[in-house]
Parts: C-alpha cells; structure tokens; sequence
C-alpha cells in the first residue's frame, strides 16, 4: 500500500482512465435495450413507405364527392376492400369508390379518403358508426355507398416518407436504446443493431466468518451481504451479474476462484480483505499479481480521503487486463464505494455518456449539527425531500450501519473542509434513485 | 363497442379498480429485486451479533495500557490472533493482548480496541502503519507489542445489537427491494423472501400487413415495431415479457394464439384491430368471448376522449381471467396507450405503492401556439428541460409519427377543455424516464 492518501475525485478519475468501452457488437433488438448504439442508423426506406389511409373509410376520387350532404349524397359504387397488407389494388375509377382501412395503401385513382362515418356505411341508412366485419358481410365490400360530405385533396392520406425519408438519421450513435428507440428501429426494418453489450460482473466477498444467509450461524460468523447487495446493485446500474458469494481468508483459494472467474468477467469486484490488519487476504493475494513488464497491470491499493470507504483496491488482472475493484469489508463501507466507484465505472464499461448519479443540493433538515473528521470527504445516508429540497440523516455515520443504508434514499456529502454542517446548511445530496 | 365516450380517467380507474395484485410467492433473494415485500420482516438475531473490533490492531485491558505514549510505551504479551470467523476465543489477562482484526468477535478479558496504528506492532520499533499477513510472518501473533496511546474502555469496539436489535423491524410490508434492502435482507440471514413476483406480460401485435424487421418488404407491407416497442417498455415497467410478433388478421387464429398464451401470461396486451374497419380482426375476435354467467368476462370496446389512442378494448379472457388490454395499432397511438393503461396495470400487478409516472409543469416553448381537438385529451411528445422548466413539442400530432417519439423523452398533456395553448404558457409533462 502506498502511503499517499488519495482524493476520492483521483481515484474516480484513476479509474475512469483506465476503463475502456467494451467492444460492440451485433444484437438482436430485443437484446438490446438499454445499451448505447455505437453506429449511425440511417432509414432505408421512407416512413410510411406507401401513401396510406389514416381512416377506416372510402377511398375516393375529389370531383365524385365535391358537394355531397346528407341531404343529398354522393353515390358510389364500392369495388373492393383494400385491407392493410392487400396487394393486387383496385384502380378508383369516376363514380367508384373501395372501401379502405387504416394504414391501407392509397388504391391507384383514388384522391382522398372519406371517414365510413362520413358515409352510410353501404347501409343504404343513416350515417354508419363503423364497418362490419368482412368475414361476416362479405357484401359490403361491393353494392354501393352514399357519402354525406366533401373531402380535399389527400383528405385523410398520409403521405410516404411523411414520417420518415429513406436516407435520414433515425438514431445517432451513442444513443442509449429505450423502447421508443427500439420501436424506431424495428419500424424501419432492423433486426439487429450494433451496440456495446452489457458488461458482465463478478462480485465476489471475502471472509472466513461470512456465513450463506438462510444457513446457521456459529459462534464468530456473520452473514454475507455485500455480494448480495452490490450484484444487486451491478443489475441496477445495468450489468449482468454474477454473484460467486463468500470466499475465505486464504490467499491461494481467492487467487484461483479469481482466476476461475476471469472468462466470465468484463469486471471484478471484492469486498473485505484490503486493508490493515494480518488477515486481509485480498490485499495480500493481489498485490503481487502485476507484470512488471506490463505497464498498468497489478492492483494498488490505497488510503482514500474518504469516510466510509478508506481503504480500496484499483488495478487489472489476467491475460485480458480485467478491471478489478477490491472494496472494504463493511457492507456500508462497500456500498458507498460501490456507488462511487463500481457504478461509474460499469457505466463507461457500457459507453454511456453519463456515469454519474444525479446529485442535487439540499437544506440540512437535523436537530444537531453533523461533525465529519477533517481532510475526509464523509458520505452519509440520508432521506431526501424533492418537494422541500430538504435532507435528513438517516441512522449515524458508522459503516456497519446496513439497516439504515436500507432506509436511505441518497448520501449526503460533507467535503473534505468541512468539520461541522449545522441545521439548516445547503448540502449536497447524491439520489441513489 | 359502446357508443358512449369514455374520458381517460374513467377508463384508467376501471382498469386498475378490476387489476388485484398478484399472489406472493416465496423467492430467492436475488430473484426478488424490484420486488414488493408482502411480510413485515423483522430481526431474528442482533446485528452485529456480538461486541467485534472496528478496527484492525490489539484487544487490550484498560488498567494496562493508562498513561501508555510513545516515550514510555505500554509493552504487553501477545498471546495470539483473533481474526474475523475465528472461532475459540482466547482470554486476555493482566498484561496481556491478542491481536485483532476488523469485525473479529472482542475476546473475554479485552475492554477496548488499540488500532495497529498506535503501537509499533510488535516490531520493537516505531508506529506499525499495518500488519504483515499471517500466514508470512506467523510470530507476529507471539512476542510483545508496544502500545503508544492509552484507551477508553469499548473503544473501538462496535457493540453487540448497535446495528439492529433481535425483535426489531427491519423492513416493512410494501417495501420495494433494491440493492440496500436485499442486502438488509443477507445480512439479518434472510435467504429467501416473500414477495409479489414480476408480472408476465404477452404483447402481441396484429396486422396481415406487418413483416418481421430484417426480412424484406413486399407492397403494402410495413414493419412490425409495436410488439418490439411494447415488449421493451413492459420489461421496463418491471415485467418479464414475451413478446410473440405479429398475428394475421384472421379472428380464429388470434383466437387461438390468445388461447395458447394464456399458460403464460398474467397481462395480455394486443396492438392493432380495434377501430370501426372491417378487418378490426381483435375487436371481432374478442368483442364475444365473455361468458354471459361471469361478471366482469369479456372485454369491452370502447371510444376513449383523446388523442392519439382514441379506440381501446379492456377486459379479462380465459378460464383464470388473464386482464387483456387491447390497443390501438399505429405506433404513437400504442405507445401513448401503454404509458398510460398498460404500465400502471402492470405495476398495479406488482403490488407496487406508486403506479404512476412523475409528472411537472413546465413552460411550453414553441414557435406557435399548439392546437387540440375540443372534448380530447391531447399526449404530444416532448422535450423537457428539467433545469430550466421548459418543454418543447416534438414532430407534429400525428399518430404514426414513430421517429419523433424516438426523440421525446415526455409527453405533453393538452386537457379536454383547451383547443390551443400559447407559447410560454404552463403545461403539465409526463416524464418518460
């Protein structure tokens, strides 16, 4: 461990360097929500690609229904349907009309679309509601249809490429691919798109006295959470993760289940083992794991100015040079790292331009001041009102605190200078959302 | 189909008063992220589970280490390691220490903790900065410490309960599980969970017009984006969805695919087919599958006041009486119609507190006034500017406009009463997310 005390801010941006965007490659759309497109998408053929009705109605030629009313109607003779998805059209001749349903292309002939309520519906009545099924009155579909109204030019048409033209840019790159996107690109034809995938995460905590939870404690033991709580919060953040669970205090088995583990690995998390004491197997097990050939290769671990979260690991490892990030044992100590480190580095992993949780500042909501020591940047949990733009502290600043981290909405933050927030002071809030 | 007009609100309240929750069911911890607690979890053992070291360093007597400084250093005999999952726990007499690292259970005879930090670590020398590994160097467990600074009794010692204490809820009944609460959840020894599961939910889309995206399209033929869309947005409401693709026009194989989905589906939501058309092929499929003994079977068609998605069809199909949403078929008209019917339906289904997406006023920023039909709710897509309280519309009102919907990221919601709103008027915004 160097004996320099690092930044949180020169940790995150030690960490950011290093991170590269996976590679991308080629998904089926389904697979591909939530990541970010890596190409341009151009359309390749006009949207709609066909004028089109916008109507279940009659298509019509203009001067055949120039004047109609009710009282006196134009009267057409109805010479098809034209279904969505027919082919073979009917050419609209004067005094003709074909029956026509939304999306249906615009019949040869034919100049605008009157709505059926517009029109007796063929009834022979009054204005009609709606049309009956073709598979039940096939005869609708012919005899003759009186229209009550006038209809403009293009009346109920919607033209070709008047969503889209072929050769405009439906999504940029670095688009972030939610269903609307998706919709987008399934709209014009794409079944498959190039996009970075998921990374995938192994999370994996370390300690001789964790514990399964739902199996019994013995003397000394504790159950793991954190592997449950950060592959939780990997999923969240948007990986596939991949929880190994607890390992124990023995540097040989943790240095061959990392191994083990690197095949299935975009990124490696720890927790425990990094800091001190004779037993911190993680530090002990990967601090001689760098080529010294290799520039950028091994782990560091460090000191951070930072409470919770002092200790921490940084570094690669394997043939591949995978990320791993080794994180302190108590589960509030490597949650608050988790968001602070892990899910911004997940998030360049994914390409997205954004890795940052939102942040907000809020008025100090508290019945005592909060100390924090000096030169430490302090995270602690916090309840956030958006409506006050107020915060209140939740539970106290020790880091094994997990039933207060579970009632938290967001970390307030109390800078490196400061000693003391009284009652009332603007803070800043990160919203864990 | 009814000829009344039903409002958007009446036809929501009727949807979510005929949805019930799904029944809970008991889940792996990690298959219960995003879940909704159904039980009022309490503490079946304290946490931490017995008074454990804070600190990596030396479990200590308080008489023994009084007045100790570096000058005139208290000199005690190491009389072994207590690790973390250690079990047999070595007692502390008079001038004695047992090394002692973080979360180690404190050992009988100790009454505080001195961090390594404060003594020269047994290496006769000057301040210890950290311990050597065990397994290296095992007489560090042996020989003599010196320690430099005296201690308070119970110093760095966590207490026994200080987390949570047995009997103590931990989380409560509608509680939402995210990563900090399933760690909760791990660290009180909780395996497995009882919770409402995610609600599977099968779109299909119909239409003789639609083509899988990737195959070619032949005249008249569009792609099919709905069922993408929609199986996105229902996976992003928290569903596990199926998406099967497009259906035919055909009322008895619509029939028949409805009727082999239902194994599968605890929501059915279809696109296309129930407007006034003579190949309306849902609306003629469904519109008599109720069964006249059963209140509430069936599915209604209705005419909703707004705009797009103005037809719409609600009800329950099959033996179990699998709620089915039926939509309309152009894309925006979806779309808008799964925001706001399908996701509360869904996260109504979940069990969760809150079904419905945020919303703001915001400002309206627009070269022109926006027009609205008299009597409809209008949705337009939009682009919110959080920072500043402004919207802007997006693409035009027409219901086929995919592209734009692409790049919206809000609707915006023109009321029944208003046909015109001026530039930098208010309007209320549905933030998609």
């Amino acid at each position: 461990m160097s004996s320099t005390i690092w930044s949180v801010d020169d940790h995150l941006e030690d960490i950011l360097s290093a991170i590269r965007p996976l590679d991308p490659i080629e998904l089926q759309l389904p697979d591909a929500q939530g990541c970010v497109l890596v190409e341009d998408v151009t359309v390749p053929v006009a949207l709609p690609p066909f004028d089109n009705s916008s109507m279940d109605g009659y298509a019509v030629r203009v001067a055949d229904v120039a004047g109609a009313s009710e009282e006196f109607p134009a009267v057409l003779t109805v010479i098809g349907d034209v279904a969505a998805g027919s082919d073979g059209l009917p050419t609209v001749g004067p005094g003709q009309a074909a029956r026509i349903m939304t999306g249906a292309p615009l019949p040869p002939g034919a100049q605008a679309v009157v709505p059926v309520e517009w029109t007796d519906g063929g009834s022979g009545g009054g204005p009609a509601g709606s049309m009956r099924p073709a598979g039940q009155a096939p005869e609708d579909a012919s005899g003759e249809v009186r229209v009550h109204r006038p209809a403009e030019e293009r009346a109920h048409v919607r033209a070709r490429g008047s969503d889209v033209q072929a050769g405009d840019l439906a999504l940029a790159a670095g688009t972030v691919l939610g269903p609307p996107q998706i919709g987008l690109l399934a709209a014009i034809g794409r079944g498959t798109v190039r996009v970075r995938p998921r990374p995938r995460v192994v999370v994996l905590s370390t300690g001789s006295e964790l514990v399964q939870p739902g199996e019994k404690l013995a003397e000394g033991q504790i159950y793991d959470s954190n592997s449950f709580a950060l592959a939780a919060a990997a999923r969240d953040a948007g990986a596939i993760s991949f929880r190994v669970g607890a390992v124990t205090d023995d540097a040989e088995t943790l240095r061959s289940t990392i191994e083990d583990q690197l095949i299935r690995a975009d990124l490696l998390v720890t927790t425990g083992g990094v800091s001190v004491g004779a037993y911190d197997v993680v530090k002990e097990a990967l601090a001689s794991v760098g080529d010294e050939d290799e520039p950028g290769s091994g782990i560091d671990f460090r000191r951070l100015a930072m409470q919770p979260g002092k200790p921490q690991g940084f570094g690669s490892i394997g043939p591949e040079h995978t990320p791993l990030l080794a994180l302190p044992g108590n589960p509030v100590s490597s949650y608050v790292s988790f968001e602070l480190f892990v899910r911004p580095a997940i998030r360049a992993l994914m390409g997205l331009p954004d890795v940052h949780r939102p942040t907000a500042r809020a008025v100090l909501a508290a019945d005592k001041a909060l100390t924090s020591p000096d030169g430490k940047r302090q995270f602690l949990r916090g309840a956030y009102d958006p409506g006050a733009g107020r915060v209140a502290p939740v539970g106290g600043a020790g880091s094994h605190l997990v039933a207060a981290l579970a009632h938290a909405d967001c970390l307030i933050v109390v800078p490196e200078t400061t000693t003391s927030v009284e009652p009332g002071a603007d803070v800043d809030v990160v919203l864990l959302g």
